[in-house]
């Protein structure tokens, strides 16, 4: 059954008040596809669908809701029963939720909630987000190394309500101190008569609470971990990142990426409004437009050359166009060479070694086509040669520019989005057109 | 230890013989590490360090090399030694090291290793790598919904060393049909006597062997799985998707939206050679170049206007710049959206209305602020609204062709990398040039 299917029988069941109907539905569904549901369930029927969920299908609902529609979904049950929710939600995904909530509103949520819940997830969210902190969960059950297997198994059968996501469990010494783990396939191939500290690993890697979240995704990736435990300065348990949130983490750091290539401005998707999207984009936008103004400006020092070969401005799109675009394609492997290597100086020395060889290559290969072509247009070699030899030469400084700058920017530690791909482009018009008509004007006397 | 400090004790070890001492420094490392390690090591040192290692560590290791590095450690290790390593590879790794092999050489590894190895993986290697079963594995733990829970953990006990990165166990009836699932935590949670068809999900979700990987990844990411069952038409269990391979499939996935949108060519990283990067984005250069010289060609029909008033030329890199950069930011917002969105009538009918308002708000801005500019800058308003009026229409245009070019190739199944950013950008330039010098030609009269 399709979204479509789903919402036409879920409004059917509404209108004919069969709740029980309803719920053998739901039942079946995984609350992403709840999710989809109350998306495209029409704002008339969200009240009534909301009085049909029980409390954890609410939880489940809001916890793959995006923070706009949580706060409709919240505003629409009331703080009493909102609260009732949120004991239920992974501290994780409440705390996420709330940081959007104004100051007022949150102090009567969180007193209407269960006492260690609303303790739990305050301390949550004092955590930046973008930290191990802000994306780990505080809702995890601690063993002791003296546990026999028996009674790790026990306990973890008293608290597995709490665990959904989490698939080890973490050892911890009378200090609290991060030991040991076990996975839940250990505790199965164990005896259980076996000690924990006999079975469990002792070499445990852990990240620092304030870890920026994309080193901890990089780990989980390089070494394949489910999990991994947040540990503070004393080496004290304060929490875990699940593999689910790193997913989230790996598309959210690459649509990220993509935004600063593409000056595109934070977060806009499908369903962002369209003057909040005008807004995101505008300022750069604004800053490329004065750029580009810029950029004219520098063929006003050339008016003398233009006016008498005017043939020189039918190559202009080329050549800037050109030069944008191999800055282009060597920004795009330096963002993303990021993601997956460590910069090292060895490393940074061999890449721009390799981009001035391909720029070269490149310019070449480019220059002699387009000699080709422009003597052949013009009827003119000198001509030719002069499109040729500039475009070569922008080519080589387009391919450096697009490596160099988002490289010095990352390691004196400013965020390369400052060298995002319109950006680049947009310098490199300026480089392009100044070699180009510099050089035109130099060999001005044999053209004409 | 970082990695040139272990880089300098493997060295030191090495040329003192201290086989043991290098041991007890390797078992510390994990795969991930010892990668590289190998990749830091000069390549002289590279044939001992091999016969330093346990068969063990060198099929963790090539599990982590990328597959230039994968051959030459093959060549090393020799056919007879290579297909020992390849018994104790990850099936799905040993698969896709095996796809770079030469049919000869493939021959003589497969039938140096163990029958049902072999067999496994070149089973494997039948399915297209870009599919659940060319990303999946083979290895896992089966077991019968008549059994008891008891019975399924003595089965898995035997079998563990199969199961490294897979978290559940499937149940199948006697026909091998897949008609259940059990976690590992189920099965802690359970009393040893219960039935396992008591205690299995058996609305378990499985996808087709040919299903897409980036859908594959997409219905892990929904559900929070760890991994997902792959099943044939008949439903029979053929294999196993795991969350690590799963982050993998989004960043290349990432990796190649970037490539699309940047044009750089397919996998180009820090390690590619020089000569295979310029072979890899020259076609596109190339492409990009004649289209460049077009635009240019399109300037030509336009030369009367631009001999009589050349200042025209000023402002024509900002109009075109503008148009390619608004066009890039649409066209990172649909790149990126049809990662996460499945595209509907009513979702591509809102996209589109909602970024045609974004061009009339951002052209209407940027086209005001270029009328002010252009007016007080030539001191002539009629110049002004000619620059100002083609800037409000190339914006909306440059908005709708970075919005519908790659939704309408999506929708009609071409790869939507046809519509790569330079290329957008280009077309853009024509759109933008021929807008431009078309309003001035017409009121050409009333400027001069």
């Amino acid at each position: 059954m399709n979204t479509t299917q789903l919402t036409v029988l879920a409004i059917k069941y509404m209108r004919e008040a069969k709740k029980e109907s309803l719920q053998t539905v739901l039942e079946e569904l995984h609350p992403y596809d709840l999710a989809e549901l109350y998306r495209a369930l029409p704002e008339k029927h969200h009240f009534r669908f909301l009085t049909y969920l029980t409390s954890k299908q609410i939880a489940d609902l809001l916890m793959e809701l995006e923070q706009e529609i949580q706060m409709e979904v919240l505003h629409k049950l009331g703080i009493e029963k909102s609260s009732k929710v949120m004991d239920i939600m992974d501290n994780d995904d409440l705390a996420d939720m709330l940081s959007e909530i104004s100051e007022e509103k949150l102090e009567e949520y969180l007193s209407a909630m269960h006492k260690d819940e609303s303790k739990s997830v305050q301390q949550l969210m004092s955590y930046p987000p973008e930290t191990a902190g802000g994306i780990m969960t505080n809702e995890f059950v601690w063993i002791r190394d003296y546990y026999s297997v028996r009674e790790a198994v026990d306990k973890f059968k008293t608290f597995a309500g709490l665990t959904r996501n989490i698939y080890y469990l973490y050892v911890i010494d009378e200090n609290k101190k991060l030991v040991g783990v076990v996975s839940y396939r250990d505790l199965l191939l164990a005896d259980l008569n076996e000690k924990i500290e006999d079975i469990m690993f002792s070499r445990v890697l852990s990240v620092p609470i304030e870890m920026d979240q994309e080193e901890v995704a990089q780990l989980i990736q390089r070494y394949d971990f489910l999990a991994v435990p947040v540990v503070d300065e004393k080496n004290v348990l304060k929490g875990i990142v699940t593999v689910d949130d790193v997913i989230d983490v790996f598309i959210e750091e690459a649509n990220e990426d993509i935004e600063k290539l593409s000056a595109s401005g934070k977060s806009i998707d499908f369903s962002t409004k369209a003057t909040t999207a005008s807004f995101r984009r505008l300022p750069w936008l604004i800053l490329l437009l004065f750029i580009g103004l810029i950029t004219g400006s520098i063929l006003d020092g050339f008016e003398q050359t233009l006016s008498q070969v005017v043939a020189l401005i039918f190559f202009m799109p080329m050549i800037a166009g050109m030069t944008g675009n191999t800055g282009t394609q060597s920004l795009a492997v330096v963002v993303r060479g990021l993601v997956t290597n460590t910069l090292e100086k060895r490393t940074i020395l061999k890449l721009v070694w390799r981009e001035f060889k391909v720029g070269t290559m490149i310019g070449i290969t480019c220059g002699l086509l387009v000699f080709t072509v422009a003597s052949i247009w013009q009827g003119d070699l000198v001509f030719g040669m002069i499109v040729g030899i500039s475009l070569l030469i922008t080519l080589i400084i387009g391919t450096m520019a697009g490596t160099i700058i988002p490289l010095i920017l990352y390691r004196i530690g400013i965020d390369p989005a400052v060298a995002s791909g319109p950006l680049i482009t947009t310098l490199n018009d300026i480089f392009s057109l100044l070699i180009y008509f510099g050089i035109a004007t130099t060999f001005l006397h044999l053209l004409i």
